[in-house]
């Protein structure tokens, strides 16, 4: 695993940040068209509503520019302190080099900031997303539901929570 | 316990209902202001934008006119066949004449001609909505899900499903 090079993290989305967005997310090979254009929606939403859309973000970028990996997440409205983890994603030219868990801290920092207690993420029970579940579960997210044929018959939802404090 | 007057179920929202639902949801006692306000939204928003909002309606309504309660669903957008049923509420004046089941098998119908295998239901965890819980259940919701301290400290998340086929 080699270390990442030196990034940058940004919080302000600006335009050019839907084709980063389109780009990180196909090159996952883990989300189909519409699941691609819900990603980009969001980013979408937040430009034009401000914060007001409820959608934070986080870019990690190169010292050339490049958008490598970003996350989306965001108070979860009716709630107190519990906030939603949209999106975490690496662009595939981009992983094996700690920038999932180094978008995380950053995200999680962000969140805790705005006084988030717990964050909540899902994903999909299918094996394809073993690596995704994985991933939650190395950042120290817990399941705390399993919904079956959620997304559809033998694709269930799990989801995961992470204590702040 | 009376039985219901003659009802009229209604699919098509009107600006009416914008203040029917507030009146509604507000009378149960059961929502605070932000909740009222969101259930209100949505209305708004299926007004505004019409099926592409992705709110659908029952409205259950007496002969002399008046909305004597309701239900919002909608197909949950990343799933194949699962729905949400965002709303169900009964006016406080017309409770416990059978109406919360009525408006229930409309919306159910609704939704199975939509395409729904199974309806997800949410509500609190907390002894107040103990008579909610109880409702779901009676009308064949199962817990699937119990999320602790997820709109507060000690107000967890029950999530219910049913299978509709």
């Amino acid at each position: 695993m080699t270390k990442p090079s030196i990034l940058l993290f940004r919080y302000v989305p600006s335009d050019m940040d839907i084709i980063a967005i389109r780009d990180i997310v196909a090159s996952t090979g883990f989300f189909n068209e519409e699941e691609i254009d819900i990603a980009v929606e969001l980013v979408e939403e937040r430009l034009a509503r401000g914060e007001k859309s409820g959608y934070y973000f986080v870019f990690a970028q190169t010292p050339d520019g490049r958008v490598a990996g970003y996350a989306c997440y965001g108070p979860i409205s009716g709630t107190k302190s519990s906030f939603d983890l949209y999106w975490i994603a690496v662009h595939n030219d981009e992983r094996g080099k700690g920038l999932g868990p180094a978008i995380m801290e950053k995200a999680e920092k962000a969140m805790a900031d705005m006084g988030a207690v717990q964050v909540y993420a899902e994903t999909s029970s299918r094996a394809q997303y073993k690596p995704t579940r994985s991933f939650y579960e190395k950042q120290g997210y817990v399941q705390t539901a399993l919904m079956e044929d959620f997304y559809d018959e033998g694709d269930g939802k799990v989801v995961y929570v992470k204590k702040l404090r």
